[in-house]
């Protein structure tokens, strides 16, 4: 009933995939979501019993080919990082708009080449939409402190600091997982960099970016040249530094920060982590607990994503963000899993060339 | 597309029946709003753009006419609260859900007239329900509390200590608004008394309640019986107190807050309110905002109780909560708003009666 | 080394005494503890070793006869309750500056004996100090916020909330207590009472004041008229409320908190209690402790108790407040006590005579 | 009165030295200042009127000449950091004790060169002690924390990460005093360092430091080859990483936090910055306020060095702690600010040996 409404498939129904799937089947007014896909019969099964009415595939290539019969007009990816590039590039040379996960691949090289298909491809589609789902930049939060950044309240950014914490999984499942995460950087700071890069300013360009890391609880991490705690400093050609932790061993629960320090005033996002509103007092003292999960903290962020989306596809707005910076952020990422691993500060000039030598001035 | 739909009309289109509206049509996936009414007709211009397929009606009784041919099964009232109870009743006579905004009248007979017809009406058509929207009760921290409550981890709750206090309106409205309110307790603390009945148990039983309160913003509330600050205990035969407080004069925003106290530990909610995770660091120290509004802290609470009510509906379960509660509360609530006019505490026995001399015994 | 030190003898060596002993001793440095008395000899033994060179007496008489000759300028009396008021009169007529526990006396015209006793003796010792130690009004937190207060930064204060909540003693300590203790509101509340008339204005005159309790974890307070939970409201002429809540049944720790709510903003104290600025962060969640006792949170402020009573004697400066005060703090409490028994509220006319039926108007 | 007490000289009545006076006149029972020197008159003048009875020089050398034929047994020395050593090794060589503000020197050699002389002098005097004052190893909350990681409840102590931000003085004076403070790691980060150390144990082995900063207020650091923000890593060969930042710029207050992430938890300090328990409830929000200086988070923690100082002097007890510790923390503040300067990293081997370049394995 809510006017017309986007026809949106998905890609991928694993635990992200599915979280997506009910988001636009049941939390975005203006999305109809017709169709999914995953080579995972019980997840197909699954959307049978939670998505009444949603056709389902074990193919995504057949399911683009059925249902753009059937006035398709977008698809949303949520499946392995893996096939991401892929299956955007499809769905982008369909005229379709994306909402791709994040990242578009480990890769940076890779990444670029659905930002081409995407620029091509509006050629002959100027109304087509393609983002890359950075999720923090839908929540509330993040958005309230770039407004009043925005407006002047801190003067002049400076200063980063943000980190990605995830809860310690005990049962080590992310040591099997490293091996396709891209590391650490590209994996759970991508967000950090992004956020960086939106606060500083898009077009900011690096100077330095160097890192390191420890294994204090999985060894075995070093297998895949991963880590389970690294920290890491970029430096900007602009005077603006952004500092960067991340970890996999957070006992109480995700943990994802950040600060933007500026001339005249700091903003600070989720100092202090918390599920809901509730402490709890008892004999040890006063405690509140903290979400388990980035989905506990960030569910909001997931849903105006959605709604955004369809909204800017629908309406022919300009997207939330540039696909764009989803490149620099893999790009970004990946020089500092360089850097953890050779223990070298990777320098770049200004046109974003590496740079063997550091050519920085003494003073 | 979300299997079977609750088709669902709406009674009031205000500042609170609008949200309400939106709530239904776009939040639940599970209903399909396809009426409105309004007395308004500017409210029912907003609906045509912003409900667009929904039906309106300046006429309660024609939509209810009209739209039961259409396969009308639910009503939501959210109109003013002097008919609350009038349009509930046709609702319910004609075998229909209905989600009544709180309160279902500022007096405790109309109120309990609204429960005789759901009872009545129940003998012929045994599904139906019929609720009260005490919105903090879907509220995920309080629920977190309450359960936390029931597990067992605070020992036996004793002290249910809570407020509802609204940011200062300069327009000064609410003097206005006074003179239909019910006054402070009934229009504001009654969900501090839902919640302690939510908290105590359903069944416990009011031994007195005494209130004071003074003016000191609005001397005019005067007039209308009514404060702007006011306080209040309420004594439960099974040896419980509740302490309120209610408040016009926030200068910050909404200040609701809760706290529970056990024998063996307690617990809080909200007693740090703040609009979302951003702090904000400037030269006169560290400041972080509050929701202005009562609906900026329960909005998510507000579509929670949508979709409960509609899985209610639809599932044949359990309603959330049961309609007598919302008598009895008001019942509190009158009765404090007389207390703190006359200054006398005023004793019940425990069958409900009032006494008209205390009979507590010295110790 | 400090200049002229005040010699200064202690009456009193229990829990409160050896601590206000240690203060006058080492960490108030105009002062020159010269001598300490307690009829526990235990006592005196430790005070040989803790209290190097103070001269130690059984009898608190003797100590008065002797140190008269050696100097003595001031005694601080923290002995039993019981005797405080007898002690304080000693010292008064013989001249000397007097800092005397809280409470002078649990009732009411017993404690104002002693401020009879002070007024006479200054009619020939016009430089002689007494001040009963309210201990809260040397906190750096209520001080700031008064200060903040008579700035004007909430309007006109109209609301004062507090409540002065000890932690569960498992012992149970507390009951035995009970029977010299004048009751919860005489020995808790008596703080939060001395903050409403300090923060109100120490000439706020009570118009009705109204009690109500519970015994949740100690049923035998009731054989010494007592509760380990109470709740109450004291009206003033002046349009102001104070609403107070006391506990015997704290899960974790000692929690004091005030607010002070004006027509332009609210002040808080302690609204998050907290032992130190450590969080612990572990499976499940973050934590803080909260200080076990009473002088885990004021142990600031009775040293600066110590230093200022000092001061004011060796400077002969006015008092930092008066001692009548001390007597309405005590008359309060004592009718708060007896509104928690009888169940009813008490009035008073604007002198403040005790009125036996409400005059209230009924608007 | 407090049986014998230590007699102390202060060396630099400025405004930390006169601190330091301060608390050694009358907040130390133990403790007995007999004199103090200053270059400046009218210092001597303030001492003269501050610390009645103490004797006072324009000259360091006749203080230690005259006073020590006056029973002197310890000297505080907290004048400019350039005369720190050679008044130090000064006191030292007469077998005095020595309280040493931070740091021995902003000179890694200078600073061994007063351990060096410690070490030798106490083969004659054995009882000596002579620390340099760390002051946040005093602090409470710093002690909480170390005291519970040491008790096993974070596992393995792994990160951490630590800040020391000053508020921005708009007066700029931070840019003359950076020509003498040894840059801005030498003269805040190192506090951080030395916590660093004594949280991963103070044989931690340095295995790479690196630096970057801007001058984001005051571009004249630069002169100075200074910075007014910049963020460090240190590694340490057991596998342990500290994560720094540092800042001349912070709008509120002075915000020292510190993080220590265990394989089993997280310690957290001051993360919430305060100066009291008040918050203030108004218009544009909540709000707290913060210290301004060093010393308004610190004071307590200085109190408690006085007083340590003086027992482990009297008593002949381990000092709090070992001399050594404070060469090590210049020589790691001096490095980083060379790596602030030149970009690169700087690698050591595990005997703390410089490795022109890094020899780190791959994996």
């Amino acid at each position: 009933m809510v006017g017309q409404k986007l026809k949106v498939a998905i890609a991928g129904l694993g635990r992200m995939g599915a979280r997506h799937a009910m988001h636009f089947y049941g939390l975005t007014p203006r999305a109809d979501l017709i169709a999914a896909s995953s080579p995972e019969q019980k997840e197909l099964d699954w959307a049978a019993e939670a998505l009444v009415g949603t056709r389902t595939y074990l193919d995504y290539d057949e399911m683009l080919r059925t249902e753009i019969k059937n006035g398709l007009q977008a698809v949303v990816i949520a499946s392995a990082t893996a096939v991401h590039a892929e299956q955007a590039i499809k769905a982008i040379k369909l005229g379709l708009h994306v909402l791709c996960e994040k990242p578009l691949s480990t890769n940076a090289e890779i990444s670029q080449s659905v930002v081409t298909a995407y620029r091509e491809s509006q050629k002959t589609h100027p109304s087509q939409k393609v983002i890359c789902g950075f999720s923090r930049r839908f929540d509330a939060s993040y958005r309230d402190a770039h407004e009043k950044m925005t407006a002047g309240l801190i003067g002049t950014p400076s200063v980063f600091r943000s980190q990605t914490c995830d809860k310690l999984d005990p049962s080590g499942f992310f040591v099997a997982y490293a091996e396709f995460s891209g590391g650490i950087f590209v994996d759970c700071s991508i967000h950090d960099i992004d956020l960086a890069l939106w606060f500083f300013g898009e077009d900011s360009k690096v100077k330095s970016v160097s890192a390191v890391g420890i294994t204090a609880v999985e060894p075995d991490l070093r297998k895949f040249n991963d880590r389970d705690n690294a920290v890491a400093v970029i430096e900007f050609y602009n005077g603006k530094i952004a500092q960067l932790y991340c970890s996999r061993m957070m006992a109480a629960g995700q943990e994802d920060t950040s600060e933007i320090i500026g001339t005249k005033g700091k903003l600070s996002i989720n100092m202090q982590p918390q599920t809901n509103l509730v402490n709890i007092y008892e004999n040890s003292g006063v405690r509140r607990e903290i979400p388990p999960h980035y989905y506990g903290r960030f569910r909001d962020a997931f849903i105006q994503e959605a709604n955004e989306f369809t909204a800017c596809c629908l309406d022919d707005t300009e997207p939330p963000m540039r696909l764009e910076g989803a490149v620099n952020a893999v790009r970004i990422g990946q020089a500092l899993q360089e850097s953890l691993l050779s223990g070298k500060r990777i320098d770049f000039d200004e046109a974003g060339n590496r740079l063997e030598e550091p050519i920085r001035a003494r003073l």
